[in-house]
């Protein structure tokens, strides 16, 4: 299974009055997530958008074991489990050090932009299978 | 089943270009309708706060059925299907007109903010069912 | 001088763990100040952009002399002082209530998108002067 | 004169419509070059919160010359030229390689939280100049 790994750091800015990372944020650092798993796999999606595909998120799902905190270095591990077809859906896991903090998966579908129709996923991707 | 609705204008800052409303917003949008249900059924979130009660979200799913775009005023409408125990679950659909874009869920569990564990619901929000 | 008025609640994802809301956020409420602006005296910025005119700010300046917290009902009132050139420069207060809590002013350019380039104030803008 | 720097990428979800970083999100990144000055001056602004003392802004200016775009990899250099008294000050210039985006300062208090009054600078911040 392919897998790519990121860190960020919380900012203050992300942190709510409960005094922790606001659960909207999330979304955010799964995007960092994928489009990293993307780079270390030689696809630049500002190019891929640039080529006339675009990838919206069709689904997510999040589920929120602890709390990230201000400040705390997340560790975001994003994995592909299946080849992809005009869907590609990802995996993700964030830690605090060796602690999970969340879980989550988006799905997400080529778009051939100036259709605006769903298309097969680019060669370029399909060949990392 | 009860139900509340708001609405809520779509901000240019909440844009991102592909010209959609970014994905990740709709966290922020589902917490105005569940603050709205909240204060609709005589509860404010804030007080409840202060009275040592919070409620984080344990689990967030979201179903991105057409975009909404800068301008749009839409339509949140928040639903409490079930009577809440420890947790509580919200149904979300947000609607551009008559057309429905959005639909999601979320789980929240009340904590008790000084011992910092699961508590059940305050009785008057299950007096509400 | 022609004014705007318009309210805002603050989001509990705007909050941080100071339980203010975030400074950043204040951006976001100009940006719906100035399009309420827009809007009062007829004019769509959504149609602006789509006619190949757009706003970019280009100064931002904010004073925080208050700070707003969760669930406060802010009233954004926005001015313009002075007939736009290639320049509209809009004042903005914010109040909770009575009580004034931040004061600001951006100023942006009129860009022909197609050519990339500044250009006057369309007329139905100078117009309103 | 003290300075730091730290780089940051521009996030998907921090683009708008208009194909550039949104102008509220610089607020954001200040936040992360003035986090980044403290650390490397051996401050921990997480642990200064926490014995007491909080650094609310007071006065934010930015001036965007240029504009970023979604994956530009941005340099964020931070200075404080001034000693602070019961106020600092920072100052801010964000480059796309060699090229200068965007300029800035921002005004902070150092707030002691229990009396909720302007302390002086701790002595542990003073010792840098």
């Amino acid at each position: 299974m392919l897998a790519s790994v990121i860190t960020v750091r919380v900012r203050y800015g992300e942190t709510d009055q409960m005094g922790y990372c606001y659960y909207g944020n999330y979304a955010q650092y799964f995007e960092i997530g994928r489009t990293e798993w993307l780079r270390e796999n030689g696809i630049s999606y500002k190019e891929m958008e640039l080529t006339g595909i675009m990838l919206p998120v069709t689904d997510l799902q999040i589920k929120y074991l602890k709390p990230a905190k201000y400040d705390d270095l997340l560790t975001i591990k994003t994995y592909v489990k299946n080849k992809p077809t005009a869907k590609i859906e990802f995996y993700y896991e964030i830690f605090n050090g060796e602690e999970l903090l969340t879980t989550g998966t988006t799905s997400l579908v080529f778009i051939n932009t100036a259709k605006n129709r769903p298309v097969k996923a680019p060669q370029y991707i399909l060949d990392q299978f």
